[in-house]
């Protein structure tokens, strides 16, 4: 995204240093500030899993209000499984950026990401926070973007420009995570700023549909981390007539939002550690839209599943195999799948045996960048869709020593 | 195993041949027969996936009434995803075993493993089991062991004698599986034997007992097939007798059962496709045994976890945040982490960051074919444990490209 330097979200002022926190020697950013300039309306998701980080903690109790000031990320330490004394870190982050940026440590969420279980070196933290305050200014959200990533391939982050009556108003996002990247939220840090003004419940309510509606929507390895975490900030500084509810304005915002955050979750997906592949698993024809995902859910995190797609191999015995295996109860005999158009088994009867030249067609389909697995169940008319990703040699090569 | 030759169960005759449905060329043994000899008290669990093969289904209802003679079995094709033909060719294996060993059709199971989806060469797979028919004797049981192999490493077979009153009685098992092993059963076919004369329902409890203690307890890689299926035969030579109850004599044979099984479930992770390393997941302090069972299931099947012990990486900051993803609650305050005797989290704490050496310590372990990883969860006395194995590069070789 070569234009992220001419971002600017009128209101807020953005910076990033390289604090040390990252391997030693190395000049790459790791702390950020995103600074609001005052109190505004602000909500944010976390990661449900049950071993909450430090920062996590202490950012659920700060935004419960509905307003925040701003933001302190670091990356390269989760804070994470480091006791009262990681809580106290993270307090004291959000001490050094009120002094540094502005408010008082309350009007401060923090976050956090990278290895686990090591204490923040809490010395250059302080100094790298000191320093990002003397440098926030409002070009600095690609600086921003770039300094929360870890094992990530490069920036991830986008826009949307629309018009809220007759003001004109932007939607800033960025977002990291490469691998551990799943339901219940993608594994991940994000952060999205709109100049536009919103009631603090509206976007409580909304941010939370449309995590759920996206994020929730994509797997790398079905393991969430203990650090997700996703803020929306809204400045208020295009003055448009404070948003309360989904109709009018609100309607457009609220898409504006969902489309960008499915826009980062694909960024995400794409990005798994090692992937070739952004496969779409779509399930049709399911009683319950419940029953949809639990079925696709299965077969995006199935590791046979995504070994064949890694291999480009039409196992669609696999596909079957796994959604027998997702506890939601299956007609075989109804069943169809498809890959993209072509059509490997009908009403529970693989046709790869009988068609020759199927099989081919289906491995083609396979070597695509991105293609969807549509399996059909027959016995309704709900459907939802997860977005995965292939499993091969890179991502045991990137996990098996990571933290070498 | 290499005393296998010399297994006889009185009363018991096996016979297998090959009769090319495994590829062709090739002269590996791929039918197999095992025959009681007369109608006997017989049980069988199958699979828990929704898309269920042709076999299971005829097998199930054949079995309902508590007696079979016997079982046919193929390999190299498991005639599932195969519709109305598929259950008409399963149907005509048990009439082809009737007329080559005796009884009729009805007294028959059937068993088969392979591919998905493709026909059964039937023509080949009635000749096969007219010759097996020929070929029963009563030390075929190795020969039947061989031959219900797809991608195993090698036989997979067990046996224990023990005394019920007077009587010496044998219980002798095979197993075949590698890939696709999980709970709710591992994916696999079993076939038990034994001498002892038991009540059919006694059977059917004991059996069902046995095989959620024991192989609803491995895994390794999350999926259950379609044609999972365990059958005992007990065919009652020995003349005890006849087991009711699980008093006496009956908790004799029960705790032999479940050793044999635990064995057996024990060389089916170990056999793993790729696997190098045996790992118990051991979760202790839970407030009950379903939760301690749901959190150890989550870090045996984290792909994550499973790269880790891979890479021999004693990175516990993912065993704990697999746990938390269980939808178990916990206190992290009370995590502790062990693996075999090395301690690497307390209270919640990680101690590598402060313990110089502690890392290549575990390391140390991980490099074991066998070590055991205890979470204790710190709220309560249940424990439980799922043996699951690591996932490396040979995973994904053998199953991104596995037909061809």
């Amino acid at each position: 995204m070569d234009e992220l330097g001419a971002v600017v979200v009128p209101g807020f002022r953005f910076a990033s240093v390289a604090a040390g926190v990252k391997k030693s020697g190395t000049e790459r950013h790791d702390v950020a500030l995103l600074d609001a300039g005052a109190l505004v309306p602000a909500a944010a998701v976390f990661t449900r899993n049950r071993v909450r980080a430090a920062p996590v903690r202490v950012s659920e109790a700060r935004v419960r209000a509905g307003r925040l000031r701003g933001v302190i990320v670091n990356s390269g330490n989760a804070n994470a499984c480091t006791g009262a004394a990681g809580l106290r870190d993270a307090e004291a982050m959000t001490r050094f950026a009120a002094t540094a940026a502005g408010g008082n440590a309350r009007e401060w969420a923090v976050a956090s990401t990278g290895v686990i279980g090591v204490p923040l070196p809490m010395d250059r933290v302080a100094d790298g926070i000191g320093r990002a305050g003397a440098d926030l200014n409002a070009g600095g959200f690609a600086g921003f973007a770039h300094a929360i990533l870890t094992t990530d391939s490069g920036v991830k982050a986008a826009t949307r420009t629309l018009t809220l009556g007759r003001r004109r108003v932007i939607l800033a996002g960025c977002t990291k995570g490469a691998g551990m990247i799943a339901p219940n939220m993608a594994t991940t840090l994000t952060f999205l700023a709109t100049d536009a003004a919103c009631a603090p419940a509206w976007l409580r309510r909304t941010l939370a549909a449309a995590v759920d509606g996206t994020y929730n929507r994509v797997t790398v390895d079905g393991d969430t981390s203990t650090n997700d975490s996703v803020f929306l900030f809204a400045g208020g500084a295009a003055a448009n007539a404070a948003i309360t509810s989904d109709a009018g304005a609100g309607a457009k915002l609220r898409t504006a939002l969902f489309e960008l955050l499915h826009e980062l979750a694909l960024m995400l997906v794409k990005d798994g550690e090692g992937a070739r592949h952004l496969v779409r698993i779509r399930v049709t024809g399911a009683k319950s839209e419940a029953d949809a995902r639990r079925v696709a859910r299965r077969i995006a995190e199935s590791p046979l599943c995504k070994t064949a797609f890694y291999g480009r191999d039409p196992n669609w015995g696999r596909i079957l195999c796994a959604a027998g295996n997702a506890g939601v109860p299956l007609v075989p005999e109804r069943l169809a799948l498809h890959l993209d158009d072509v059509l490997l088994v009908e009403r529970g009867l693989g046709l790869t045996a009988r068609e020759p030249g199927l099989e081919a067609r289906a491995h083609a389909v396979m070597s695509l960048p991105a293609y969807t697995v549509r399996l059909h169940l027959g016995v309704g008319r709900a459907e939802a869709s997860i977005h995965t990703c292939d499993l091969g040699h890179d991502y045991v090569k990137l996990n098996a020593d990571y933290r070498s």
